[in-house]
């Protein structure tokens, strides 16, 4: 795999952005975790005065082998017949990015259906579904390298359109569970531990879920290198979203993270280079057990946490409007000096 | 003070709105609190298709008497300097309300300076500021159904105008402290436990506000009646919202709630009238520890949770766009009919 020049966002500008905010007409810190949001962001532009332009929703879609030996409560053709949802415009995130004003397109990484040429659907397309991990690893090394790559290509292709935001979210039935094996391996966590219920199982199909994880990490045993981990576990589209995730930090965008999913490929890409955490925003909280632990090993704060569970970057589109927030009040509210406020006695 | 006519929304069309929510393409309960508010607003506005009209931000500013004896880390001033920075737009309140696409008013109800006729206040002034509360009742009654009288008029004037949403937010330096007390007098909760560092007091200074608030509540005894609480106790902003709430509830109103302050006339609203929670929108969790309290006793949960104690109504301009969201997946989203998508085998 190709190397990428990650570098930390740490620096002077900190403080010189803490006392701009400290300036504001506000008590010292009272805009909470947004303060710490606009910090970030000028950081990663480099700039006491950040702006977001050309945003840009990008929902990866892909399916898994394993899904049918009955790893999720839903059928595998609902991967497809969702992104026929997103298209059609009738999805929640088309909702949400129609209402927050956020362009959404879709990325075929590898569903096991042909969409043909599509408008709003990009094609990035590796296989027909993922192996089934319970047998075999889910992907082949040159099939783990072209998605990362096929990650790289779209952060180009929009970084070249002027974008300098990026949000992730996810389609594939069967990838809660990529997700948890990503999340046991990445972390060290119990994997009865980081293992949920996904789209909605019930405790009879938790409990076989757990034993088939179980099946597929004793397959492998412990892997020690994540780009093993990816090719093993991993779904075509987390693999292109941790190249997407990698290219992104590399052009200093603000790269925004949905939940467990996207969650998961935000955390190979940190275990892969620790600065990457600098340039993601971490949008929600899942219900999904297995995120707390993701969380934990980024020191990372999610913005919203409304007991959601849907993927598809709702997370992202929710949390977008106190991301613009975050930036409008570092540019243009007004200091203490400005407005004749008096300060604290 | 006059009647209410404030009646429960609970009926049978919560089911019917509950079945139109679980037929969207999402798993079951996977938009979380978004579900709730969706169904809530349906309930609020007796259909199936509810729709935010002409929606209104209101801050109501007043001032208070104890400021000066040291309940509040900021000088009084602070109340109308901040008053002159909203009508300048330059306040936080005013960049989020723009950002969000929410219309902002600012009510004058007692703030102790004359501001003139003035483009976007409205003057709904009881005095220059209220008594102080630890010598004598902050308001009489005349003052306080006079405040809570001008709230109703300004809830007919925006119901008039097409509005079926509206938002709270405060400015007013010792009103965190008025918050208090009220929060202490209605939930029955220790009065230091509900007593925080408002805008930003030190360890000695919230020692003091401790203090100073005992010295309050012991001149009164314990008093039963909500009103004469909000009489002894409250602000003319809080009087004022005491009156918008419960008219707005009259009137199915959306209302959405703020913090501290904003929830202790929330607070004391539900004491009179218990249906009044059927209408409120509680926007997000304040770090100020008397909120906690308050939200319990009305069974509510804030929709953000972002470390904030700002006031001005800065949570309900955040949250604001989660609203929106949630009544857009409602009318917008496909169903799995609608969409040919399988449902959970």
């Amino acid at each position: 795999m190709r190397p990428f020049n990650i570098e930390s966002t740490a620096g002077l500008l900190a403080q010189q952005l803490q006392t701009k905010i400290d300036g504001k007409t506000k008590p010292l810190g009272a805009l909470g975790q947004l303060e710490g949001l606009a910090q970030q962001i000028g950081l990663i532009q480099r700039t006491e005065s950040p702006q977001l332009t050309a945003p840009q929703m990008l929902v990866f879609a892909g399916d898994h082998g394993a899904a049918k030996a009955g790893v999720s409560a839903y059928p595998q053709d609902v991967t497809w017949q969702m992104v026929e949802n997103f298209l059609a415009g009738g999805a929640a995130i088309n909702v949400f990015t129609r209402t927050h004003g956020l362009p959404l397109a879709v990325v075929d990484c590898g569903v096991a259906h042909e969409f043909g040429a599509r408008e709003g659907l990009i094609n990035a397309k590796i296989g027909n579904g993922t192996q089934n991990y319970l047998e075999t690893p889910a992907m082949s090394t040159a099939q783990c390298a072209q998605a990362v790559e096929n990650g790289v290509a779209l952060v180009a292709r929009y970084v070249k359109a002027g974008s300098n935001v990026i949000g992730l979210g996810e389609m594939g039935i069967g990838n809660t569970a990529s997700a948890t094996l990503i999340t046991h391996c990445i972390t060290g966590q119990p994997l009865d531990a980081c293992t949920g219920r996904g789209t909605g199982l019930d405790d009879a199909g938790l409990s076989r879920k757990q034993q088939l994880l179980g099946v597929a990490v004793a397959r492998t045993g412990k892997l020690d290198d994540p780009w093993r981990v990816l090719q093993e576990f991993g779904g075509f589209e987390i693999a292109t979203m941790v190249g997407v995730i990698l290219a992104a930090a590399e052009k200093r965008m603000v790269v925004l993270i949905d939940g467990f999913v996207v969650g998961a490929a935000a955390l190979m890409a940190c275990a892969l280079y620790p600065a990457v955490r600098d340039f993601c925003v971490y949008c929600h909280q899942s219900v999904e057990p297995g995120h707390r632990y993701q969380l934990a090993a980024m020191r990372a704060e999610p913005l919203l946490d409304l007991g959601m569970r849907l993927g598809e970057g709702t997370g992202v589109a929710l949390a977008w409007p106190l991301v613009k927030a975050a930036v409008a009040f570092l540019n243009d509210m007004a200091s203490f000096a400005s407005a004749g406020v008096s300060e604290k006695s």
